[in-house]
């Protein structure tokens, strides 16, 4: 399409149909476009398949209002992750088909759901309770993208036995994410049992030496399964948003 | 087939074939097989798709030759990493067939050379010539894992110019990996670009504050761009073993 | 039992008074029950010798109280710990029985007292004021866990003669716990008056470089006495399972 | 100045007009103004260029007041930062003049509006949304300090090609801020692009493994564009005050 | 026996048969012995149940020499950590039944061998090849020490069904010692197995964000498993004390 | 006097003034004594020259003015520090004598001002305006322990010529405190001009990096000014009660 | 002049001078050199306004006199850093007119001397003699660079008087690099006496908790001296660098 | 004497003795004797009662020995911390009255032996035979300094009763120097015992969780006795200087 628009500007050019100077002007946009993304801002759910997702924090309400009113027009599905309930509670009042999820603090504003896509389903893992507003997070995000997900909550190694229930759902998944706090072990014990590409999510979960989720991140990034990699702390919706790009690659 | 096996002994021992002395103990062998993967010590590379690898830092030449030896029997490629350039001197003697890549510190043993598979390409960009070693790394691993792999050098974020030459053939692969030192910042600009899935890679490349490349690791784990996931530091060989894994999933 | 109950079924199997499908399904049942401790959910305290602990952060009063429902009809003792005032006069109000202890945020719901077992007694040893609501957790799970318990409260290393006067208390006990905050020098030292195990539990007590107990997990993990092991920063709870594990080993 | 004032009291010695006594104690004086800046209290503005500015934080709207009270006899502008919305409240109603900028939290008093100086413009660029209340610190020093200044805001590097729309503006500067959270990459990006000095400005915005401005901070200080230099965490007054030094250089 | 000698010397006292002056002497020396363990230098084998162990590292061969020296007259058992080979062989040359444990780096100089004590057997378990060496510190200690102990050495998480394996011995153990580098989530798998103390070594195995072990350091104080109570990187001989204490408690 | 007692109890038995008993029990409580220092809960101000001092963050106002009352029956100074103003009001009402300084958050209760002692004079000086809490507490401190201090505020060092004008003061100190927030360098150019020993107190003062007081203290601890030392973060108290120490050697 | 190319073009496609075909790849190969700077690998000194510089570690002599040969074709200087005495000896055996300054460990290829330019001098001050050779190098580059350079080396601020004597020099210089080890004030100080832009740069300089250059770095990004701002630890190439842009700017 | 200078000079002037302009020259001369310390340098041992010491490390043996040819002319003490054995050799070779202290890697070099001073003794305590190099610099530091210096080695708190056989000679000490790895208690447990300042000295020894002495830094940092104050890692010489200024306060 490039390559015929830039010949029709230099045919107009050549056949006088248009002057020189409009010509270049009509390049220097052209290039832009091409080169710089120009329409980007307005079409980046075509160039990333996705929009752009609305993180909420250290937003006021009336500012997510505002971004979302002015994306849902071009756009079939509006995220925005890190919603307060109070927060939730205006933007809800406003979109009336806007769903809030709380355990996952997140919104969705959907026009129509989308037939699913992607090669297989993608299974979400998580270790104790208190992890499951990051499972939760990323369960939602790989969900609207289009993906079928299932998940398995609460399955933590202290009791290694409550995993093997789910062998053949976990050997049967296309990608599995796997969260999880304190120590992180769950992803290198679930990443030992398939060959498909496992991403561990460390949550800030724990107390004292667990920092806030450094202990879970380390572990996870020193995991002896060479299939595993990982995403920033709490980062439910990075997860999802990667284990998509995969699943439907 | 589990299933299948189950009811081929229960029906012997129903039909008095076999005594419950030799059933019980067929079925905790069975048992072991199926839950416990008993077998898997032999057959690695049927439940994860590709043999152990062996790690040789701190191992000598006679430990891996040995290693080696007796995988080779069984596998038809055997890979060895961070392995010194004095103890593959050794090792390459041993296995007359086996090649070791000097600047990946990687030692290779393959049969007969696989067919290519999976669904596309994956490509390797590394920001600065020090990385190169561990994007080195990163492309033999795919590569002996039966991958198309491609490679971009020498395009760190101080002459963004230089990315965009490749554009084409960054948003035509498969699966991304991207290795960067200093402050890691090639693979948010390289993500931002597709659609794929991103593997970071931060080296331990630069001085002072990149603290061994704890500086690029952060860089990565809090990239802006949603399609990033990250492996541990100089681990070429993870990003090339995750890689496989998304491209033949 | 076990291997009764495996031979029962192929006994019943071989006799012809179960059917192969009947044989089948117990069996997959057995099986989960033997290697995956199927059972487990409902009878840990079984295999680990007490029942789960709800760890009260993050939980609200409601979700506590059905925890506690469930399990009480199981378990003979079911134990909150990191439960806030507020939060606790819900649960007491709901079990009559459940005994607040405010001090050690902790919640005991008990059916009947048991008598004590072990075979000798858990000496729990604190450095400040402060770190007695740590102490108090570790003092209250190892007298849950059926344990003989005693303290000594207050005896920092700034005026050492204070442990001495405790001395036959101290070389007479089975195990020891030993809680401080700030430079964590205290184990170290009463570890060097007996031969018996002796827990360390940093405390987040401090200020300034005490970094919320860095200082005195390093400091304890570095302990010059050898009959040192360590739990994480605050956690009392911890301490006195471990110390009770070895008490009644 | 000080040369002539020295010749002058030595002159009013030599012809008798002054005192030995009075002429050692006029010594003495004059020696601390010209060597220990004993007036840059009262005229710190002549020596650095600038009066002093008051660091908000801790303290009271009343403290906040007073200080200005004394500085607005002598100077022509006082400059607060760091002012909560309830303390501004107090002092703008105090100084009717005083403009309170709420995104970047600063007070500016100034009595007349000077004619801009500066060789040329300063250029302030930040990466995301949450970003803006730094850049909007740096933007109003170097305002107040009479720099030309621009901004271009929510160029982020997960869409590269939003920088390339503002090439010109961004080559045509004298002297760039650039602010960025989480990885902290567009200084970097920014810096390949000019051959002006760039001074980076790492926020604390973030989560998990961004240690609020830590990871943005390493990412700049190991910034493989050599024409970078990193001022502190969230400190957009600082390179305000750089840049403004820089630019009247 | 304390009491005794008291009683004995103020008998002494009262009916003449020595001096004031001699019997204050002699109090202060007893007292001296009772308050002050002033024998201890010469009998720490009785009040800790085993002699001083010599931490090789940073001391000359002579010197380690000269310690056993002067140890072996008073001690059955002499034991030196952090030997290296250089040195073993100087010091071997001068003892001749003294032993080296290259793997170790461990060397014992035992009179006669002891019958073993304790209450059960000490399972010492570990990751990977590249933690034997600790593993093998924590194994030697325990053993000279006096206990029965067992082995199972490469189990990491990755492959967890190796572990189940080994179930029966795992769960027949009195106290278990678990060996784990890089994400040191071994313990608490082990850990969630048992009813029985496990202490947690971390290794320095690893590379990148292993930190040389404090990935595996806060892996193993962020336990999910109760059990488990943690001692320094590395250090095996510390393990092996703690469990031959718990085991001969 | 220990002497004494011990001779005259042995001579008391001697002469059958005594039984052996009765010697025995006087004995175990004198050594008691001598040794562990029995009564020193009684009298510490005796031992270590000032009584224990209370540490009111974590304390209830209840439980300060119960500390207080018992201590204030022997002592002619109690000190309480980190006291919030509200909690001051409740112990202000109750000791009606009680001072309560709120800028150190610190209380005084004291029977009778007692005459100033110590070989010169202690100098506390601070950087900036944010410190003075901080330098308060010490000064307040010491002057409780009987010094003559005197004090220099907000004298930091980009300014340094305002340091000058109080040189003689500097120079005439016997011990100086110098507290500093920030990059914390005061105390390096104050030591460098004195001969005395310099205490340095790093505050939690700054923002971003500063990281709560960390930079500041870093860079005390590597002071390039021989003569100086450290205490911990913001702790005043410390600095003040190090240099009466000195002070009164 | 690309304004006037592209002109040419359309006009030479307008005036039918040259095809359509031609004039599409005259302008794509345009729009790289314009926007994409396919150019630069060759003319990056035309960009930047100044060669690319070659960082000499981890390269060996024989790469970077490679990289030096193809440089020098077309630059007037070249510049290699971080130079081993053993490399360097290789490189100026190859080029002849190659200086190599063993302290800044630095050689610099010189065509032909340029006038020196920029508005002023720089100064590069060092507080210690350990700090003397990052100094050098940021002296070199910018003398490189072709600026006036001076230097006050060996100023630590525990000798406070020594700056003074410098105060003229200090205080006429266009822009200020200064270095120091340890606590890293000497930056504050400086910047305290003028209201030109400093330049700190922070060496690995020091010993214990100084860790390798953190403690001076910390220090000097939490300088309350506000014209200052920081550079990567040990890096004089990219100090010299900054000032440069600073000085020509 | 100043004083006296200033009025020579005006009176001078006054009489017509001198010129105006040979006045402003020799005021401007004085004032930066008065002000700037400017022949400090040559009388620095003057001004800080101790000549400046050299810091051996990063220094050949050629400078060392030539600073000290330069300081010795001036001084009659003159020492060099540090000191390797090869280079030691080289110096003691030039300086045949230099004695190097081979533990302590300290050479001192004495024209004359000096009267002790100092109101007391200083007493250096190490924990363990490890810390004894640390410690013997102390020890030669105050010696050197003129101080009485007495020593009790390897007294750690592992076996606190060592402790106590040197309890007179600990309460007699004018200030204590405590040295101590690994968690560094000590001091806090000496400190404890008296009512005099306390220097403690945290050293690197130790392994894993030790991190090269931070871990005895922080223990001493959070000392809960309040009469400690901190050193660097390893800074013996510090430690002595520091103690010297006490004690010849």
């Amino acid at each position: 399409m490039n390559q015929q628009k830039l010949y029709k500007i230099l045919e107009s050019v050549s056949q006088g149909q248009i002057s020189v100077q409009a010509a270049a002007q009509d390049l220097r946009d052209y290039q832009m476009e091409d080169i710089n993304f120009a329409n980007i801002d307005h079409h980046r759910s075509l160039r990333k398949g996705f929009p752009e997702v609305i993180f909420g924090e250290g937003k006021t309400a009336e500012q997510i209002i505002g971004i979302m009113d002015r994306m849902i027009t071009q756009e079939n599905i509006v995220i925005a992750t890190r919603v307060s309930t109070a927060k939730a509670k205006h933007i809800t009042a406003h979109f009336s088909s806007a769903i809030y999820h709380e355990d996952a603090r997140m919104i969705v504003l959907e026009k129509k759901a989308l037939p699913k896509k992607g090669r297989g389903s993608i299974l979400v893992i998580s270790a104790g309770t208190s992890d499951i507003p990051v499972a939760k997070e990323a369960f939602l995000t790989a969900d609207a993208m289009g993906n079928h997900v299932e998940t398995i909550f609460d399955v933590g190694v202290a009791g290694i036995h409550r995993l093997f229930k789910h062998l053949d759902q976990i050997q049967s998944a296309s990608v599995l994410i796997v969260v999880a706090g304190m120590e992180g072990a769950l992803p290198s014990v679930v990443a030992g049992l398939v060959s498909k590409p496992v991403i561990a999510v460390p949550t800030s979960v724990g107390y004292g030496s667990s920092f806030n989720g450094i202990s879970a991140l380390l572990g996870m990034l020193n995991s002896c399964s060479s299939n595993v990699s990982v995403v920033n702390i709490d980062n439910g919706f990075g997860a999802g948003y990667v284990a998509s790009c995969i699943n439907q690659n």
